[in-house]
C-alpha cells in the first residue's frame, strides 16, 4: 500500500501544498496541526470505538464529547471559526449542535437588547441549552402550516402554549430528546381571537435545577435513525404551558403588553438573509463530504489491485501484477466527477459566502437588489449540492466494493450522518420550486423589457439575466465545436450550460403562460430548471476560481495560485463540465445547442482528459484537501495506503470476537450440532 | 389515515386481490396468512426490538431466531419454498442463511456421490452448519487470483490448505465470523508442484464436541458494517491446516489418490448455469425490495398532507385541506416509476428462471444453445435491478420526508441490508463487461452472417439477435409518433428500446474493431450498452406478462389476468417504458430514432398517464404486492394507514427514553447549567 501511494505522490504534476493552501490559506492549515495534538489527545475525542457501539452508548459517548468540546473551546477561548474547525476534526453530530447551529442563532437574529441579555447571553456560557423546535409530526415543509398554538393571555401578561392535536407535536427537533433546558419555539401567535400564524417564542422545558421536565411539558427522544443518532432529536408537547411576555422573540413582532395588539415586522424580506446563509454554508458542507468520499476512494482505488488488464498489463520489474482499480476508465468515470465536484463547491461556497455578506450589508442600507438572485440560487445550490454529494458518497462506498461496505471504511457512517441534509433546510424538491419561480419572474420581465423596446443591456444586473439574455438574442444558437479539443474552450462549456438553462425556462414560461399548464403539472421541469441554472452557476464559479478572475470579499486580496496547479484544476474543471453533460446529454440536445456527433465527441475527450491528465495527479488532488486520518477514520482511506493492515486490525476489536465461541452456541448451534453432548476434540464428527 | 387509504381504495379501478392471485397464486396467499399466525406469536420472531438495538445483541437475536426458524422448519416439516417465504417474511440475515444458500448448493452441485453422504445429509439436518468462503481481502472480483493454497500430500493422501499472505486471508464470508464448523474453501490446488487454479474444497473449521476453532485454522467476525450486521462475516486463515483427501469436491475435477494426477472437468461450462440462477433470483429479490419501499412510500404519501395546492385546492366538505403529496406530479414522478419497476421485475424474474431451467434441461442433453444469451441476461439483469431497487428504496426514503430518516419508517434497515446486492455476487460495474462480451460477439456474427449472403432469419434463434438484427436493417430508423398517445404503443416502446441498444452496441463494436480502442477505454459504453440490453428485456416480459403471450415453464397453464387489472397493468407499463427515456433520453435521441419535439411529447403523455389513469390506482396497485404488515415493519406504511399513532407508539419504546433525565446529565451539563448546585424546581434561573 504504502509503496503505491508513494509512486502515485512521485506522479504529480504539482505542488500539493500550494494547492491545500490555495484553497485554506495557510493560517488554516497551521491551525489544523496545532489542534490535532490537541484533539487526538483527549480521551473524549477518540474516535477507535465509534464503529462499534450502539445508540445509547453512542449518545452517551456524544454528551461526553460535547461537554469536552466546550469546556476546550472556553479554556482555550477559541473563536467560532476555531469551534467550528475542531468540530469538523471531530466529526460527530451531538446533542448540544442545534444550540449553536439554531437556537443561538435565531435569539441573535430575532431577539431584542432585553432577550440579548436574557437568552442569548447565558446561552454563550452553555448555562441555557437551546434547540429550535419548528417541525411538527405533521408539518414540516409547510412551516406555515404548523398547529402548535402560543395564546396572549392579557390577564397575567403570559403566552399560553399548546399542542392542541397529536399531529401538533414537535418532532425531529435536535437536541431535544434529552439535553436542551430551553427551546426556541415556533407557535402560532393568537391574540385577542386573531392568528398571526407561526411565531419564534424562547421558553424552558427543563428545570435548572435537576434537569426534570416542567410542569405542562412533555418531550423526548423520538428513536434510533438512518444516521444522526449520537443527537437527541425530540418530540414534545404542550399542555396550556404559560409562559412569560419576554418570551415572543420581538425583534420583528411584538404583542403589546395588557392590550394584545399585534405589531407586524416592518418588512418580511429581511429573514430571507439567514436562509441564504445557512443554505450557502450547506453548499460548504457537500464540499467537504464530497471531498471526504473521493479521498478515501481514491487513495484505495489506487492501492486496490484486481485482474490484469490484458491489453496493457501493469509490470513490477519484469513481473505482471494485476491493475490498481484506479486504471479502469470506468472507476475514473465514476470517481475523478466526484473530486471535481468537490472543488466546484469549493468555488462556490466561497462566492455565495460573498454573495451573502454583500447582500446582508446591502440590505441594511434598505439595497434589496440582489436578494432575490442569491435567495434563488442558494436555494437551488442547497438542493443541488447536497444531492450530489450524498449521491457520490454512496458511489464512493460502492466503488471501495466489499470493504466500502464494512464499517472500518469510513464511509458508512458518514453516508448515514450524511443523508439528512438531502430533507432539512427545504427539502431537496420543494426547494426547487422557490429558484424556479424567480428564473421565470427574471424570463418575463426581461422579456417584457426587450419587448418594450426601452431594453439596454445596463438591465443585465446579474449573471442570471446575463444567459437568459443570451438565449433571447439567438434561440437557435448551435455549438461550433468540430473537434474534441475544443471542448476544453470555458466559453463553449458556459455556453452549453447557459443556453440549456435557459431552454428550459423558456419551455416553462411557456406552458404556464401560453399553454395555462397548472404548477403542480410542470414540477418536474421546475425541479430541472433549477438544476440546470445551479450547474451553470458551479460550472462558472469554478472557471473564475481558477483563473483568479473571481470577485473577492472587500478589503481580501485573491490568493494566486501556481501554473501547475492551475493547469491540474483546470482539467478538473473541464471534466467537471464536459462529465454531467456526456451523462446526461438530454437537456442540451433538446435545447438544440448540442448535436449526437457531438456528444459522442466528447465522450473521447473526457476519456482522454482522465486516462492521460487527471489519473496521474488523482491522489495529489484529493491530498490537497488535507485531510488528517483523524478526521477520515477510515482504514481504507489511511494516508499511508497501509490499508489491509489497518483494516485487520480493527476487527480484532470487534465485540463478538472477545469470546473463542460465541455466548448463544450451547442454546442455539449445539442442539443441532451436538445434540447428544459428546466430548473431546476432533476435527469432524463426520469425516 | 385510515379515512384516507379507505377513500383510495374506494376509487381503485380493479379488484386488488385478482392482481394479488396473478402474481403470486392462491396457494402463495393462503400459505401467507397460515404462515403469518404461526410466525407472529413465536418470539424468537418478534420485532418489535429490531430498531432500538446495537450489533451485538442484535446478532445474539438473530442467531436464537434462526435456531427458531430451523426448528420450527424440521417440526413443520417445510419445503424449501415454504422456508424461504417464513424467511422473507422475518426478514432478517442471519448466521445460518449461507448454510442454505451457498454451503449446501455448492455441495449439491460440485461435489459427488460420497460427499453428498458426508456433507450435504448431514448438513441438511444442521448437524453440519456451513459457509462458503471464497473471497479473500485481498480479491473478490477476480476469483482467479484468489492466494489460499491447498497442497496435495500425497504421502498421507491429504490436503494442506495455508495462507500464504496477509492478502490470502478469508473474508466477508457470511456465517463464518461464529457460527460455521465448516467451510467450503476455495484455494488454490496444488499438485505435483503444479497451479491449477482455484478448487472448492469442504473442511471442517470448528470443533463438532465445543465448537472451539480447530489447531491450524484461525477465524473471527469482521465487524460492524453498513448493514447486514445480523449475520457473521467472517475472516479465516489457515496455518498449515491439514485436511483429507475427500475434502476436494470431486464431481467436475479430481486428484488422483497417492500420484496426486490432476483430472480436469469435463466442461467448464456447466458452472455458469447456477451462476443463471443466482443472478436470476436476485432479479425475484429486486422485485420484493422496490415493491416493498414502494408500499410504504405511497401508503405514507397517500396520507401525508403537505400544502394547500393553489391551482386546484383539495376540499373535505366544504373546507379546504392540505393536499396529500401523492397528488404533487413530483412525487409521482418520484414513486409511480418505482411501483412500474416491481412489475417488471416480477415478470422478468419469472421468466429468467423458467429460461434457467429450460437451458438446464438442454444442457443435460449436450445443448448450450441458450446458455450464452441466458447468461448474459442474468448478468445484465441482476446488475441493473440490483442497481434499480438500491436506488428506489433511498427514493422512497426520502420521497417520506423528514420521518423517512426515522428507523421507524422501515426504510433505513431496508436499505442497509439491501446494500450489498449492488457488490456481490458481481459487482454490477465489473458484471457487465460479461455481458457486453456476448453482445458484441452476438452483433459480430450476426454482421458476418448477413454479409456471407447465406443469411436467412430462421439464424435469428433468440429476441437479442432479433432487435440487433432489426438495427441492421434499417439502422436510419425514425419514431414515427406524432401525438403524445402514441407512445402508448407497445412496438413502438420496442422499437425505441431495441434501436437504442442495438445503436451502442454497433458504436462499440466500431470502436473497438475499427478504430482499435481498447477494452478498458470502453467500460463506460459498454456498462451503458449491458443497461441498455436489459431496459429492452424488462419492457419486453412486462408487454408479454400482461397480455399473457408470455412462454410458460412445461406443464404449467397461463393465468388469466381480468380486464380491469390488465388496464391498471398496462398503465404501468406504459409508464415503466416512457419515464426511463423521457428521464435519461439522451441516448434515444443519438441513436437517431428520437427528437427533440417527440421527448417533450413524451413528457406530456407521462405527467398526464400518472394523474390521470395512476394516480386513482396507486394505492391498489401497491396493496396487491400483499405484504402483512409485520413483513414491512413500517410506522409509515402500515396498511390501515394509523401512521402518526403508530409512529409515536414506537417512540416511547426508545431506551434513553426509559428515565426522565439522562444519565449523563450530573457529569456533563450541569457543570454548565446549574454550577453552584441550586436546588429547588424554577421554570428558568433567568426568567
Ligand atoms: C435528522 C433530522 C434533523 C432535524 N432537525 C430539526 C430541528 O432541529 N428542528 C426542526 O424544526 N426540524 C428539524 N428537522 C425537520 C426537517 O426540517 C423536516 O423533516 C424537513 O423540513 C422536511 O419536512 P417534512 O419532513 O415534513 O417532509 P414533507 O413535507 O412531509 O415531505 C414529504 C414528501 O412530500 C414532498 N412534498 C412536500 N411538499 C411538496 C410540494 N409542495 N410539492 C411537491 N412535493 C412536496 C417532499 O418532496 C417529500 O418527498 C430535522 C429532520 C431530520 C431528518
Ligand atoms: C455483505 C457481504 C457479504 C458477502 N458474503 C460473502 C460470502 O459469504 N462469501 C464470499 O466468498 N464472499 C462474500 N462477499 C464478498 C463479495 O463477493 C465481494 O465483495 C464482491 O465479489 C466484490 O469484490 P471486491 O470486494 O473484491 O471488489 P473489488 O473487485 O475490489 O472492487 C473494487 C472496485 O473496483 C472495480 N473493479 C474491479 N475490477 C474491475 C474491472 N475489471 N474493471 C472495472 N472495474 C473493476 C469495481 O467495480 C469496484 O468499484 C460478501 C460481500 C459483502 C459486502
Amino acid at each position: 500500500g504504502s509503496d503505491l501511494l508513494a509512486q502515485e505522490r512521485a506522479r504529480t504534476t504539482f505542488s500539493v501544498n500550494d494547492l491545500s493552501v490555495y484553497l485554506y490559506g495557510e493560517e488554516y492549515l497551521e491551525r489544523q496541526e496545532k489542534f490535532l495534538a490537541l484533539i487526538e489527545n483527549e480521551p473524549a475525542f477518540d474516535k477507535s470505538n465509534r464503529y462499534f457501539l450502539g445508540r445509547t452508548e453512542r449518545f452517551a459517548g456524544a454528551l461526553r464529547k460535547d461537554h469536552a468540546l466546550v469546556k476546550m473551546s472556553q479554556e482555550q477561548k477559541w473563536t467560532p471559526e476555531e469551534f467550528q474547525h475542531a468540530d469538523i476534526l471531530i466529526d460527530e453530530p451531538g446533542p448540544f449542535g442545534l444550540h449553536r447551529g439554531m437556537f443561538m442563532p435565531t435569539l441573535a437574529s430575532q431577539g431584542n437588547a432585553e432577550q440579548h441579555e436574557k437568552f442569548l447571553k447565558p446561552a454563550l456560557r452553555y448555562e441555557i441549552i437551546g434547540c429550535y423546535a419548528q417541525t411538527e409530526i405533521g408539518h414540516g415543509s409547510n412551516v406555515q402550516g404548523i398547529e402548535t398554538t402560543a395564546t396572549y393571555i392579557p390577564e397575567t401578561n403570559e403566552f399560553e402554549m399548546h399542542t392542541p392535536y397529536l399531529t401538533a407535536c414537535k418532532w425531529w427537533i435536535g437536541g431535544l430528546g434529552k439535553a436542551a433546558n430551553h427551546a426556541v419555539v415556533m407557535a402560532r401567535l393568537i391574540t385577542n381571537g386573531k392568528d398571526f400564524g407561526p411565531h419564534a417564542f424562547c421558553v424552558p422545558i427543563r428545570s435548572m435545577e435537576d434537569h426534570s421536565l416542567l410542569p405542562g411539558v412533555m418531550a423526548g427522544d423520538i428513536g434510533p435513525k438512518f444516521g444522526y443518532n449520537t443527537t437527541d432529536n425530540g418530540t414534545m408537547w404542550f399542555d396550556h404551558y404559560r409562559v412569560p411576555h419576554i418570551s415572543l422573540l420581538a425583534k420583528h413582532s411584538q404583542v403589546k403588553p395588557s392590550t394584545g395588539e399585534y405589531i407586524k415586522p416592518p418588512n418580511s424580506k429581511l429573514s430571507y438573509g439567514t436562509m441564504v446563509l445557512v443554505r450557502a454554508s450547506l453548499v460548504g458542507y457537500a464540499r467537504i463530504n464530497l471531498a471526504r468520499a473521493a479521498t478515501i476512494a481514491t487513495r484505495y482505488s489506487a492501492v486496490r489491485r484486481q485482474f490484469v488488464d490484458k491489453d496493457t498489463p501493469k509490470k513490477m520489474g519484469s513481473q505482471i501484477v494485476e491493475t490498481p482499480v484506479l486504471d479502469y476508465s470506468m472507476q475514473q468515470y465514476r470517481l475523478f466527477p466526484i473530486i471535481a465536484a468537490a472543488y466546484a463547491c469549493h468555488f462556490t461556497s466561497k462566492e455565495m459566502m460573498r454573495l451573502y455578506f454583500l447582500n446582508m450589508k446591502n440590505m441594511e442600507s434598505g439595497n434589496f437588489s440582489l436578494l432575490a438572485d442569491v435567495h434563488a440560487s442558494s436555494s437551488g445550490l442547497k438542493s443541488l449540492t447536497t444531492t450530489m454529494a450524498a449521491a457520490s458518497i454512496e458511489e464512493c462506498r460502492r466503488a471501495c466494493g466489499g470493504h466500502g461496505f464494512s464499517s472500518f471504511s469510513g464511509l458508512p457512517l458518514m453516508l448515514q450522518d450524511y443523508a439528512p441534509n438531502v430533507t432539512w433546510e427545504g427539502d431537496n424538491y420543494m426547494i426547487s420550486q422557490q429558484t424556479g419561480r424567480y428564473l421565470f419572474k427574471a424570463f418575463r420581465d426581461l422579456v417584457a423589457q426587450r419587448a418594450s423596446g426601452k431594453f439596454n443591456t445596463s438591465q443585465i444586473t446579474n449573471p442570471t439575466l446575463a444567459y437568459l439574455n443570451s438565449y433571447l438574442d439567438n434561440p437557435d444558437l448551435k455549438c461550433p465545436v468540430t473537434t474534441p479539443n475544443q471542448f476544453f474552450n470555458p466559453e463553449i462549456q458556459l455556453a452549453a450550460y447557459g443556453h440549456r438553462a435557459a431552454h428550459i425556462v423558456a419551455q416553462i414560461v411557456h406552458a404556464l403562460d401560453v399553454e395555462k399548464r397548472s404548477w403542480n403539472s410542470m414540477l418536474v421541469d421546475i425541479y430541472n430548471a433549477s438544476v440546470a441554472h445551479c450547474q451553470l452557476i458551479l460550472v462558472q464559479n469554478f472557471i473564475l476560481g481558477i483563473r483568479g478572475d473571481m470577485p473577492q470579499p472587500e478589503g481580501v486580496v485573491a490568493a494566486v495560485l501556481p501554473a501547475a496547479a492551475k493547469e491540474a484544476l483546470t482539467d478538473l474543471s473541464n471534466l467537471f463540465a464536459l462529465h454531467q453533460i456526456h451523462k446526461q446529454p438530454g437537456e442540451f440536445l433538446t435545447s438544440g445547442y448540442l448535436d449526437a456527433n457531438q456528444v459522442s465527441m466528447m465522450g473521447k475527450a473526457i476519456m482522454d482528459l482522465m486516462e492521460h491528465k487527471i489519473r496521474p495527479n488523482a491522489v495529489g488532488l484529493v491530498d490537497a484537501f488535507a485531510f488528517p486520518d483523524y478526521h477520515l477514520n477510515s482504514a481504507l482511506g489511511r494516508f499511508d495506503g497501509k490499508v489491509y493492515e489497518a483494516y485487520t486490525e480493527m476487527a480484532t476489536r470487534e465485540p463478538i470476537n472477545q469470546t473463542d465461541v460465541i455466548e448463544g452456541y450451547q442454546q442455539y448451534i449445539k442442539p443441532f450440532t451436538n445434540p447428544n453432548n459428546k466430548q473431546g476434540k476432533t476435527m469432524s464428527a463426520r469425516l
